[in-house]
């Protein structure tokens, strides 16, 4: 089955807004077997919407609409497509209903304005949207299926996962598909990409492997799906590929699917009943920041200190002056003492500290912009590792954290002690 | 003058990538004067690449390809370009010349595959990319040009700069065109649409309103367009308008053009010789990240104490365990005593310091999530506020760090004393 995209709205024809929807669709159309072929964006104008639904219905089975309806948008799209189908807009109670629903939450009445919004085309299949003032709108033409949907990214989710998707497995049939995804950092798309060469050239035809690099934080997520008729063939199959991954990956692999390396750390020290501190120079704050977006941190993670002063890498986390003075701020000298200090002021089992030059100016011909100290620690253990990165502010900030959480995350796991990198 | 926009690529078909191009390409096109009718994503394949075209040049007078160039996409959209227009591939010496010139930067020189890529389309005009390996192409056919580019956003933003907009100057007569934006916080679009009725209401019919919120943050852009035929005329008009924003959104406004709310308190503690440091609870180190995500920032920005445990709140900043016990942790006494710590600990002018319940769980009663207090101080003043946000942990996380950065400004500017927010 092949689909188009079409998302109505004026906001992404003048560049406020990015494009998510589409990629998001994309993912899950592609994810249950249906290509996409088109995506179009076009304007809120009864014109622009009949052209692109003539070129979507010649060229593919399957219409996906987005954006358009709502109080604010005159009804166009609605009104375009009930004409385009030859129906009429009739008063749809249920729509009214979902609306008195979503308006009694917050203990209001819908005024008559609302009534308008309720009126759907008579000869449609009307999708109740349970987050959202504007229903969708399901309708079929010599076989094909044209779906109309508000366009803020949270109803268009609701509708696809609840609605849209439930009615094409029901009406159609599709190949059945898995997903396997595996996280790596440590490497970037194009080393992955040589070191899984054989790995890729054994693959059968039916399992693709899908590289899914975020250059910012650096991490990769790699996504194995499998296509084919019986799901538990498609099982076994896929798992014999996914064990196939650490042999050649080895400890690159921090977690699969949701995984994020923060969520994986504390789960590593919850089960080890530690606690953990950070000390940050030149990452700022963004190491911590990491550590406390995941809900129930305060099991294990105890305080920070963001020492961006030598005063406070001093008189707070008890860095030596001579350390300072001899082998500067950073320094493997320093950070060592910057977690060991660590350990001791907040009285934690394992402590990250990090010191580096962030850039874009500060750098000196011996410690250019982007070179960075890091060391992690385990009560008495202690590694450290340097960083040569790059001249960018954010990215070094970014892939600092990352880089520093995974050297936690590889030591707790006794999978640094043999390597010199 | 109406543009459509083509990006070849399966990775944004399959959802891999969110189609970044499009948006910077749109507002960049629309800021000169160019209006986009269309934005078409379509297959890296010839039938989709001249159906694409075909459509394009039969409703909009420029097209601008990118994407589907490079040595790993097999030419497929050079050679449908390149035999669509009649034409034939030659060798393009230029193009070979900076491929050289690229290369030589990293110490190396381009193989025999890279005479291929430096085949062009002999009637074309090659557009020089100087930060790439592939050259763009300038096709005309009946007063109308078609632009080809590669996909990577660097390049698509250093042709477009220097080749293709220039390019269309010279050849096209646009309107002037000037912008001006004003950032805001404090406010959602709704309520400054609201106060900005009259201002939007007065506005002559050649200056445009543009409100560009971004929601995880909690602030709005406001973006000012004034089109005409000359610049001085554009500049005293719009200058006219400008002059009418803050009497009515006041200190809602932060800063133009590209500030941000933690350039701007860097600013402002510089000129006053001010020194700061925070002290942070809930938001766990991303109010610290914001302030050193800014080059320069050490020459104000002291240190921070991540303050997540209650014992790091009463042995390193000075919080009593009676006001602990008495209000609790999420209370303005305890916000106020984590200021005032923070000031003493530091050495410090100026504190930030917030305690609060970003969630999900972890409410209670008389404290639900989202419940946040806020203390900021200016030497012996300070200032405290509660806030009652929602039950997203890391919109909680973000919007509490824009909350307290423009708290310490206003507070810094006096704006503040007589409120009762």
């Amino acid at each position: 089955m092949k689909a188009t995209i079409i998302n109505i709205g004026d906001e992404i024809l003048i560049g406020q807004v990015v494009n998510t929807n589409a990629a998001w669709m994309a993912e899950k159309l592609n994810q249950n077997g249906i290509a996409v072929d088109l995506v179009l964006t076009i304007a809120d104008t009864k014109e622009a919407i009949v052209d692109a639904l003539e070129l979507a219905i010649a060229r593919t089975d399957l219409v996906l609409i987005t954006g358009g309806l709502g109080l604010t948008k005159d009804d166009i799209t609605k009104r375009t497509l009930t004409d385009y189908f030859g129906m009429e807009l009739k008063f749809h109670a249920p729509s009214f209903n979902n609306l008195q629903q979503l308006f009694a939450q917050f203990g209001r009445t819908p005024d008559d304005r609302y009534k308008v919004q309720a009126e759907m085309p008579d000869g449609a299949k009307v999708l109740i949207n349970k987050v959202g003032a504007a229903s969708g709108m399901w309708f079929e033409r010599d076989g094909k299926v044209i779906v109309s949907m508000p366009g803020i990214p949270r109803e268009v989710k609701y509708l696809m996962k609840y609605e849209v998707l439930p009615n094409l497995k029901m009406q159609f049939q599709f190949p059945s598909i898995m997903h396997y995804t595996v996280n790596v950092t440590g490497k970037g798309e194009t080393d992955l990409a040589e070191m899984l060469t054989e790995f890729e050239q054994k693959l059968p035809s039916n399992i693709k492997l899908a590289y899914l690099p975020n250059s910012m934080i650096g991490v990769v997520r790699l996504r194995l799906s499998a296509y084919g008729e019986d799901v538990m063939v498609l099982e076994t199959q896929l798992d014999h590929y996914i064990r196939k991954l650490p042999p050649v990956l080895g400890s690159l692999i921090y977690g699969e699917h949701k995984d994020t390396l923060e969520r994986v750390i504390g789960q590593m020290l919850l089960k080890r009943k530690y606690t953990l501190g950070t000390a940050e120079s030149c990452t700022g704050g963004n190491i911590a920041h990491k550590i406390t977006s995941v809900a129930g941190c305060s099991a294990y993670y105890e305080s920070s200190v963001i020492a961006y002063s030598n005063a406070v890498k001093r008189d707070l986390l008890g860095v030596k002056q001579e350390t300072l003075d001899e082998h500067g701020a950073v320094s493997e000298q320093t950070v060592i003492e910057m977690a060991r200090g660590t350990q001791k002021l907040l009285n934690v089992n394992c402590a990250i500290a990090v010191s580096g030059v962030a850039g874009p100016t500060g750098g000196s011909p011996e410690k250019p912009v982007g070179t960075i100290w890091v060391a992690v620690t385990e009560n008495e253990r202690i590694y450290t590792q340097k960083l040569q990165l790059g001249k960018d502010r954010l990215q070094n900030i970014e892939r600092t954290t990352t880089i520093a959480l995974n050297l936690l995350r590889r030591f707790l796991l006794d999978d640094l002690s043999n390597e010199a990198e």
